[in-house]
């Protein structure tokens, strides 16, 4: 349907692709409106990974590899957007997988289930009849937390997350690293390591960094989480964004 | 649901909008996807109508208030965000409305009408069984013109449009009118006049403009278009946002 010469051709494919998730009954409604705003601030950034994106994702990786108890906590989005990606990037670190969405309902936790196993995933967190602690400060579905899982994670790779819920996570001396396309948003501000980049092009290359950093001593991964100054990155992000709108006045 | 101490009380309002026009069949599921593009330039505008916009604003009114037959284009968006002020609109210039969906399906232009009628529209073009001619340059159902509408429309306003479809009106000579968030899209660089702005917020600015602007002769109108410069208003709504994500290096 979609010619392969349009110049926003990859962006066309990931919105049809989220389209089929909502009439799969993957998604809420509001998923595909949240997905736009992606689309927004990916065509701002010139659909392309920064430098500044390629650093966070490195110390991202290595806070990762660090951890006692990783988790990567995937919402329907980024199981849509890239489930594959997830799994793959779960076995290499190891990391746990949870499932976690904001409008949770059985069907949708069931399809949630079948996308990451289809995807290879051998066991996934946060299904229907999984136990579940509250996470201090959040109300509802969304406050859910795997007893094995998130609860008791010293680092939480959350792609895509709420403000409140990265909030909460953080505040409950989590170390939280968050992928989000939108430099100002309270997730992106919160978080202690946050990727400006879209989840497509981000869990493959986390994937790529982690054979590189696998090789690197526990003292060097420290290094490179020792170096990072997340709000100074943002910043790089938020430049990037305002350089592409200046206009000679 | 909603508390409207919520700092983006207004933002989730649409949006819920546009979710429940979602799941009476009005929209398709890229219009979702649209809105939430719509969003993401909006909070970077701070979701208010900026001098840029108003000055767009006061030549898009002058140039349809000069026009022989000023038509306002409507499509799903913003008929479900705006129809009231829409045909508010049309009835104080006077224009036509005409519906121009992307989408088109006989069931949604069936849904379409009724909502402009409940709005106040005594007369819609661009209905099922009605005439149409093919604007030159465009394909399939969105190359529709109302012989007696856009067709012969010296003017036309047509907010959300898509870019191929502006082009094409612009093409065959028209004066297009454009409502778009995103000053950097095509329909935005190519539009005769572009509003930068969102059109919940600017139909109503149109409308107070309309009654300013009725006590002017032809020639004061004619000297407010004279003096616009649309690339020029456009930067100014560029380095706006520019501005808004610049960081001190």
């Amino acid at each position: 349907m979609i010619s392969p010469d349009h110049p926003r051709y990859n962006s066309l494919i990931l919105r049809e692709k989220m389209a089929n998730a909502y009439q799969e009954g993957i998604l809420a409604d509001t998923a595909l409106i949240a997905h736009g705003r992606g689309e927004a601030f990916d065509y701002i950034l010139g659909e392309n990974t920064s430098p500044a994106a390629l650093q966070a994702i490195r110390t991202g990786i290595s806070a990762m590899l660090l951890a006692d108890n990783p988790v990567i906590s995937v919402n329907g989005n980024t199981a849509v957007l890239s489930a594959e990606y997830i799994v793959e990037l779960s076995r290499l670190i190891p990391a746990s997988i949870e499932i976690n969405l904001f409008y949770r309902t059985p069907e949708r936790v069931r399809k949630m289930e079948k996308l990451l196993k289809n995807a290879g995933a051998t066991e996934v967190l946060g299904k229907g009849g999984d136990d579940h602690v509250t996470i201090p400060g959040l109300g509802g579905p969304r406050s859910r937390a795997h007893p094995e899982g998130i609860h008791r994670a010293d680092v939480v790779l959350v792609p895509l997350e709420d403000g409140d819920r990265a909030q909460a996570l953080v505040s409950s001396g989590k170390t939280v690293i968050t992928i989000d396309l939108n430099p100002l948003s309270r997730t992106a501000q919160t978080s202690s390591i946050t990727i400006v980049d879209n989840v497509v092009r981000t869990i493959p290359l986390m994937i790529k960094e982690v054979t590189t950093l696998k090789r690197y001593s526990r003292k060097q991964l420290k290094e490179i989480l020792d170096e990072f100054d997340n709000a100074k990155n943002i910043s790089k992000s938020l430049n990037l964004i305002s350089h592409h709108f200046k206009q000679d006045e």
